[in-house]
């Protein structure tokens, strides 16, 4: 690629230097979701398909910083990363593991997706099934849901009387106070999109065979209760938002965007934990001069 | 691309279109390893490039299977993928999840590395931490070593007296029935490398610092055992090895071939199964109504 090509596309793609992060951040205070514009692309000038081959462009960096992460983890230390994804049906939780998180190693991602809890997890408290699923020293965890579906499904749906569900949004803090406290730095993303284009994206899985497992009908009821889980996501975001576990709200009417904006806080963040190769434990000249002499 | 380099590119590549897990796969009887050439790369002809871009064109097909056979899980299926590896240190296994699985969704994927048993552990059995392991309906697993080792490293090195290891290849045989019986298909993959390829991967791993983490000095040790744990093998796949949950020795002496087998041999696997989108549980057209008037 010429000089010229090459002025070219810089003009394109990541247009700011700074953190993503911090422009995706919400700062603390109230929070006003018809605020945030789900089709604008923060960060990012270009096109869909320039979106595409930035998120592509991402694989090696954020695999490499993926594996010393990894192998930090596999030689005693302790910290470890959780990316917990929430937004409406259809907003893309699982298209941002399969695009984002695909471009990484598996072997060093634990998913868990949690659908409703069972009899025997409830009695356990509803933060008890979250400690189990949460990653090991090394790895990148993520969450398809999580513990904050107990202040939206729980409080839009009247699962729980509301002082019950009032409490959580402190035992949140304090579970994700501990978390930091014990390396686990946690990463919440919300896919915010429109009620409108989740339409769109309900009739394309109607109108695709090959999508109706997608589907339930129940997924039409929901979209009457649409302000009702605005008004829940917006206390959540608002109430359990600290500086060591923020939220980040992600427009995501555009699937490139969302895609690209996830993978980029993410590795902002596996950079910002700055993992170091491990040193070696042993004598490296010694089992050179072992390994020659088999 | 003109006719010419269709035709130029059809020369390299996939040699044989009938299934390579066939050709692969060990004839029942006694095994000998040394009959099996680790640099070979049957059923594809090309260089290194190629087989890259072999494996990468893959991808699609790969996916596109694996989400069949997740949707299916989805909706009551009650069918699994179950991919052992095993070889000897540095043969891949981590090499395959990485560049192979790496190929597929993470959220259909269930990646279990098995280290030493902890003392809880062997006091349930070596098979229950297996069991605890085994991928859900619709997951593909991917044992990262296994219940094998349990007859290989347990026999080489005298973990447990040899009338305990000599039953276990018996109780290998009725477990891995049982779990064809349960709709989990059984891939037992052996990443075949030498000797010498083996020094030469050791080596690199202590000339560069961002792998000496991955190094440990056992492994030196460990190669005095070479023939032993060969021993080992042959005993195992020979012992283990039915039609059902068959073993195929892989080549691996060479990294892309062997990256782009056992990805190949798991789609047959998955096309074999042929598992369906699921229909509809609902009416689509009253459906669509109810959508568009929301």
């Amino acid at each position: 690629m010429g000089q010229d090509g090459r002025m070219a596309k810089e003009k394109r793609g990541r247009t700011d230097r700074g953190g993503l992060l911090e422009q995706l951040r919400v700062p603390s205070g109230p929070v006003d979701l018809s605020k945030y514009d789900t089709r604008a692309t923060p960060g990012f000038t270009g096109t869909k398909d320039d979106g595409k081959r930035a998120l592509e462009a991402l694989g090696t960096e954020v695999s490499d910083w993926q594996e010393r992460l990894f192998a930090e983890g596999r030689t005693g230390g302790q910290r470890s990363v959780l990316l917990v994804l929430q937004g409406m049906d259809t907003s893309g939780k699982g298209g941002v593991i399969r695009h984002g998180a695909g471009l990484m190693d598996p072997q060093g991602l634990k998913i868990t997706s949690f659908k409703a809890p069972t009899p025997a997890e409830k009695r356990r408290g509803f933060l008890w099934r979250i400690r189990q699923a949460l990653p090991a020293p090394g790895m990148i965890g993520i969450f398809d849901r999580s513990h904050y579906e107990d202040v939206l499904i729980a409080r839009v749906r009247s699962l729980v009387a509301p002082p019950v569900w009032n409490r959580r949004y402190g035992q949140i803090n304090d579970f994700e106070a501990e978390l930091a406290a014990n390396g686990v730095t946690v990463l919440k993303c919300f896919l915010h999109i429109s009620p409108e284009e989740q339409k769109l994206r309900l009739q394309a899985r109607l109108d695709d065979p090959t999508k109706h497992w997608k589907y339930k009908p129940g997924d039409v009821d929901e979209r009457e209760l649409w302000p009702a889980y605005t008004e829940s996501y917006e206390a959540a975001l608002e109430r359990c938002n600290s500086p060591e576990s923020p939220w980040l709200v992600i427009p995501s009417d555009r699937k490139w965007y969302r895609n690209w904006a996830v993978t980029t806080v993410l590795l902002e963040t596996l950079k910002s934990l700055d993992p170091k190769w491990p040193a070696a434990d042993f004598d490296v000249p010694t089992e050179k001069d072992r390994l020659a002499a088999t």
